[in-house]
C-alpha cells in the first residue's frame, strides 16, 4: 500500500473512473482542493469539463490505475466494474481500489476478494448525499474494508465529505445504506399515511405537518430518546412496565381499522398488526414494543409471515 | 353552555368519570391546581386516595354530572360511556361532557350526536401522553367539537397539559391521535428494520444507533425539511427533479432483495416496494417520493393492493 500522496506513473494524486453526475461531482471536489486527477470514462467526452480544469485524461482503464495511488471506482454496478477493470488486464499492484457503486452486502465482500486476486487493496463505499453536496465536509459517505487501507486514504477521501470507517467488513458500507435507507423509506411512508388520515377528514398536510413534525417527531419521537433503547436491543431486554406489545397490537389494530373506515391506504398498517401478532407468538406479549427486533431479525418464514 | 369557573348544584369546578391510571392522573392535575373536584368511578374504592385529598365522590353517575359544568369521561370504549351516563338518565342540560375514551373518528362523530341529543355540550379529545406526564404544561392534549365549547372549557383543560384545538368535526381529536400512532410506528419498525439489517452482520443496534439516530434521522430526515413538503402535497405537485418514484423503486427493490439476502424481515421493505410499484401505475413515475401521498390517500382496492 502506497501514501495517498505519493503519485503514480503519471504523476498524479487520485483517478476518477466513470464520469456520471456523481462521478464527475467527485472529480470536481479533487480538482477543487487542489489535487492532481487522472479520469477515465467510456465515453471520453464527459471527461471535457474535467479535462478543461486540468484533469489529465487517459485512453486506457490500465493507464488510468496506473496514474494514481488510489482510483474512485462510480460505476452503475459490479457487474460493470468487473468489465471495465478486467479489460485493464492486470496493472494493479500497489495500488488502490475504492468502489463507491452500490449494491449487496454480498456483492461487495466478493468485489473484494475479486480485487485482492489482483493484489489491489479495496474499500467498499456508499454515498449519503446527493451530487451537489459531494465535497462539503458534513457530508457522510460510508466505508467498509481493511483499518490500514482506510487510514492510508482517510485525507484523500476527506476531500469528498466526512467518510465514516464502519469496519473490516467489505459488505457494512451498502449494508448500513440499505438499512438507513429502509429507515427512511419506513419514515417517509408513515408520514404520508398519517398526512393521508388526517386528510380523509379535509385536514390539510400543513397542517398535519405542524403537529406531526413541528412537536409529535421531534419531541415524542425524538432520536435521542430512541437511541436510548438500543442498548436494551442488544440486550434483548424489553421490560414492559410502560406499555406493553399487547397494548401496542390494539392500538395496530385500531390504525388499522380506523384507516379502512376512512377509506385509506390500509396495506401498511395492516402489515405492522401481523408483524405484532408474530411478536406475540414468540412470546413478547408483555414485553415492550422494543421486542418487535426480535420479529425483524428473523426472515418472514422463521416467523409465519405469509408473503 | 356555563363558564368553566362557577361551580354546579354540589359546589365543584369539573367532575372525572372513570378512575383507571389516567383518570386519576386527571383528577389529581384538577386537585393539584387548587380545583373543586367531584369523581365517581363504578367501584368506588378507586377514589379512596383523591376524596383523601379533598374529592367529593358521589353514589351516582347522575349526581357527579349534575355537580360540576364539565365532566371529564375518561373510561375504556364509547359503548361503556353510554352504558355509564344512560344509567344516569337525562340530568345534563347546560352541561360539558369532555370525553377522553379512544376510538374511531366515525364513533366520536357519533357520540357527538348522542350528546346533541342529551342537550350536552361535548367535545372529544385525545391524550398524547402516559399517566405520569398529565398536569405538564407541554404534555399535548388533542381536541375536536364546537370552538365555543373548547374556549369556554379551555383553562379548565389547560391544567391536564398542552390544550390544541383541531377544528369542529369531533372526530378530528382520534383520528390525529390514529394518524401519529401511525406514524410513530412505521418510524420505529424502519429503524428495528435497520438495526436487524446491520445486526445481520454483527454490528450492535448501539453503533447502527450512533449513525442513524446521530446523524441520519435528525439531518437527512430533518422533520423542518419534511415540513417544506406539505404544501406540495395539499397541491399535488411532485417535481421529479432530484429523484423519481422509479429510481426509489430501484432502491426499495435492492432494500428487499438485501432484507431477503441478510435474513431479516422483508415483508415490511416487499410491500414499500409494492406501493411504489402502485404509484408508478397511477402514474407518478417521473415524480418524486412524496407523490406517494396520492397511493396512501387512497383504499387498497383503489390501488390494486392485494392484502
Amino acid at each position: 500500500m502506497k501514501d495517498q500522496h505519493s503519485s503514480g506513473q503519471n504523476g498524479t494524486d487520485v483517478t476518477v473512473i466513470g464520469l456520471g453526475p456523481m462521478g464527475s461531482a467527485l472529480a470536481e471536489a479533487f480538482l477543487g482542493n487542489g489535487r492532481s486527477l487522472t479520469v477515465w470514462n467510456r465515453t471520453p467526452g464527459k471527461a471535457d469539463a474535467l479535462v478543461a480544469k486540468g484533469a489529465n485524461r487517459t485512453t486506457t482503464v490500465a493507464e488510468a490505475v496506473a496514474a494514481s495511488p488510489v482510483t474512485i471506482m462510480c460505476l452503475n454496478d459490479y457487474t460493470t466494474m468487473y468489465r471495465v477493470l478486467d479489460s485493464a488486464g492486470g496493472a494493479f499492484e500497489g495500488r488502490t481500489l475504492v468502489n463507491l457503486n452500490s449494491g449487496t452486502p454480498a456483492q461487495a465482500r466478493a468485489a473484494a476478494d475479486w480485487a485482492a486476486e489482483r493484489d489491489l487493496d479495496y474499500l467498499d463505499g456508499a454515498i449519503m448525499v446527493p451530487p451537489p453536496l459531494v465535497g462539503h465536509p458534513e457530508s457522510v459517505f460510508l466505508y467498509g474494508g481493511p483499518r490500514d487501507v482506510f487510514d492510508q486514504n482517510r485525507a484523500t477521501l476527506a476531500l469528498l465529505g466526512d467518510p465514516r470507517y464502519l469496519g473490516a467488513d467489505p459488505g457494512l458500507a451498502v449494508l448500513f445504506n440499505t438499512a438507513l435507507l429502509a429507515m427512511m423509506y419506513a419514515t417517509l411512508n408513515g408520514f404520508l399515511h398519517g398526512a393521508a388520515l388526517v386528510g380523509s377528514a379535509d385536514v390539510p398536510a400543513v397542517e398535519f405537518a405542524e403537529l406531526a413534525l413541528g412537536w409529535f417527531m421531534p419531541v415524542v419521537l425524538a432520536p435521542a430518546s430512541l437511541a436510548e433503547q438500543a442498548p436494551n436491543l442488544d440486550e434483548g431486554v424489553y421490560p414492559g412496565d410502560l406499555g406493553t406489545m399487547e397494548m401496542n397490537l390494539n392500538a395496530l389494530e385500531h390504525i388499522a381499522r380506523t384507516s379502512v373506515e376512512q377509506g385509506v391506504q390500509s396495506d401498511l398498517p395492516r402489515l405492522m398488526k401481523e408483524l405484532a401478532e408474530q411478536a406475540i407468538a414468540l412470546g413478547h406479549g408483555a414485553e415492550n414494543y422494543f421486542a418487535m427486533f426480535e420479529v425483524f431479525k428473523k426472515s418472514a418464514a422463521e416467523t409465519g409471515g405469509s408473503r
